[in-house]
């Protein structure tokens, strides 16, 4: 069986060699001359999956080790019986992570406890389902507001209006649709951000135009109460610099840029294929991960959870690191800060999950032991 | 035996209960009244002991828990033949945590290695030399300077000229003296402002007035480069809020604010009692200590040193909080903003000390181990 992947997926071999020969190019360079005798290809987003690509190849499975699909011809595939999977989710966790470490950063700041806030989170997919169960586990309340689910789900949700009025922190977590029936495009509006409560958080870890950049930034002048966590910008890599900083934190769309996320989109697209052709996975990542370099932490019964819960976060991942690398780079130079933008984001540090932490917690401390339940971080 | 104590001295059943009654008094209330029958009188820095309260009492110990000594007159003392104690260096270990944890935040918000930077510590006394240990311990290049202590030591010291040339971050632990042969008293002029190094760092947790604030102010409003991260200010408790503004880190006088220095203080009297006394130390702070909310921290082999440093310090204590509390208490009302200062230092949250950490290491981790003793956290 001859692989055909992109020469940047991680842990390629070690999933993949087995099933054959594997020959990589960089993601922009695979063209139809490099595909035509593969049986599987294995992308990014990076390189366009299309009839013109595929026609006359043997290609029978499609991966892309990311969690997007624009880049794929769908219906191409369906037409022609190819086989295709995506890694939806792979790299929600660690939105998720930053996401309790940009409130970590605003309760300091604002000195609010955390546990009184009502959250709201807005798009309740891979990333936001994930969050609420983090943040209900935590024992916080949050209103969920996602059209889509509750048109065909049961469960308790609310509008965007009933967000923006009840919530003190806001997480947007919904894909960028321009049309449609629940369009995102300029979800937050300056008519939406105007109803935002005293004292509000807005997160955006989505896509940078669901928030109009323009109407947040002339919000942050007038209103010195709310804080605005960035991710992801309008016109990215070009960040607007007088919005950046005006933001409490700012970062080059990193969220979601765990060492796990990276090495689990390579897994779920290997589970996919395994399935696909029948075969056993007998490859795992739990063993492929190298060890978090904070082997484990162990609790006092007497620890209060507050300070437990900012310690364990932080401990793994604290964004106020990729705030400050954002801010150095930013210049009037429009080109070298965009340039600085991509550079930031490919020479990541790795960086590990909460849910990969070991936690140790005595006998009696039934709090605690929720808490590190809630985070999803491993009781050991 | 009668003691008569500050009520606000901690532990002090446990220290002094097996000696005799104890009688507390607000420390201000403390008058030649409450005094005249007592054997030991026990005090914080509040309480002015002179000839005025003494004469006429049976005291023959005067221990105050602090590491100043303005408010004893030692020469009464001579003359009566009254025995003393303070507790130098007691909270001198908080102020080192508070420096670490400061250069951490720089090294984060100027992208610079630590390890690679020049230290000058000004002031090698018992904060100072402390000080001097750890950052050596690391592997850093560190210039002292002690006019004092040069004058009487061998030992590598250098003047002040020197580290204002030479240092790339320079921290002052100086007494405040106004006149002598070694005035502190705006040590740090305009004109020594002036020499700082391109983008220098100057933390001043030792005295407010050992650095002109109003050059500071000046200097920091004309140079982006230079960080500055102020604990003491001329004219605490008032803040000059332009300056605050200007500091990358501003706090109010929590530096050595740690429990276990608080505690240690009186453990340190107690252990002079004893030995003026002759009488064996049967009590022991380290029994009487609370155990720390992180009972353990395991470190993986594969674990950078760099990150290792950063998280070992902060999971312990981060002066960004203690920052951005004073910050949201300035404000244009200056008897407010004066009274919240004391506030903030009144109900300080209990921090407790990086030498107090436990941290397991896997054998064949040297600079891990290394790291860990260097920290003079205990290795497990
Ligand atoms: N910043 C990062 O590093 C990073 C990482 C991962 C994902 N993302 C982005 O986060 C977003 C969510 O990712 P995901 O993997 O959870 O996607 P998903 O498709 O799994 O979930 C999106 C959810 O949004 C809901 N939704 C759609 N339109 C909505 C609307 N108008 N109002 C409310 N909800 C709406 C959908 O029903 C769905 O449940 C995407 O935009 C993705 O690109 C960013
Ligand atoms: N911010 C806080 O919470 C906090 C806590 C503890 C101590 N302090 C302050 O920190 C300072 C140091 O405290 P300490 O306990 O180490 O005092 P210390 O007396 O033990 O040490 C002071 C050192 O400064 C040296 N020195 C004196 N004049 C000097 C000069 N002109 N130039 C250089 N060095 C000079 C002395 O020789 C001595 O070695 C004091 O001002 C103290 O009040 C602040």
């Amino acid at each position: 069986m001859l692989i055909v992947a992109d020469e940047n997926i991680p842990l390629l071999d070690a999933f993949f060699a087995g099933f054959g020969e594997i020959r990589r190019y960089p993601g922009r360079a695979i063209d139809a001359a490099c595909v035509k005798d593969a049986d599987v290809l294995l992308v990014r987003s990076v390189t366009r999956v299309d009839r013109q690509l595929l026609e006359g190849s043997r290609v029978r499975f499609v991966g892309t080790c990311t969690i997007g699909t624009d880049h794929l011809d769908l219906e191409h595939f369906a037409q022609a019986g190819i086989q295709w999977s995506s890694a939806p989710g792979c790299n929600a966790r660690g939105v998720v992570d930053y996401v309790l470490g940009s409130l970590l950063t605003l309760a300091e700041l604002d000195g609010v406890a955390l546990g009184e806030r009502v959250y709201g989170v807005v798009g309740a997919g891979e990333v936001g389902g994930r969050l609420v169960r983090v943040l209900r586990g935590l024992g916080w309340q949050v209103l969920v507001c996602d059209p889509l689910r509750a048109a065909c789900e049961e469960g308790e949700f609310v509008s965007l209006e009933t967000v923006l009025e009840r919530c003190d922190a806001i997480s947007l977590h919904t894909p960028l649709q321009r049309d449609g029936e629940h369009p995102t495009w300029h979800l937050l509006d300056a008519s939406a951000l105007a109803r935002l409560r005293p004292g509000a958080w807005l997160i955006n870890a989505s896509r940078g135009p669901v928030v109009d950049n323009a109407a947040l930034r002339a919000l942050l002048l007038e209103r010195d109460d709310v804080h605005a966590v960035l991710d992801v910008w309008e016109g990215e890599p070009q960040v607007d610099l007088a919005l950046a900083d005006l933001c409490t934190l700012a970062t080059p769309h990193i969220a979601g840029y765990s060492l796990d996320g990276k090495q689990r989109g390579t897994a779920q697209v290997y589970q996919a294929f395994c399935r696909a052709q029948g075969l056993p996975e007998t490859v795992r990542l739990g063993d492929l991960l190298p060890p978090q370099p904070l082997a484990s932490v162990e609790l006092d019964a007497s620890a209060d959870p507050t300070w437990a819960l900012a310690t364990l976060c932080r401990a793994v991942y604290d964004p106020r690191r990729d705030d400050a690398d954002l801010r150095r780079s930013l210049g009037d130079d429009a080109e070298a800060q965009r340039a600085a933008f991509d550079l930031l984001r490919k020479h990541y540090p790795a960086r590990r999950e909460i849910e990969g932490l070991r936690v140790r917690v005595p006998e009696g401390a039934p709090r605690l032991a929720q808490l590190v339940n809630a985070l999803g971080a491993a009781l050991v």
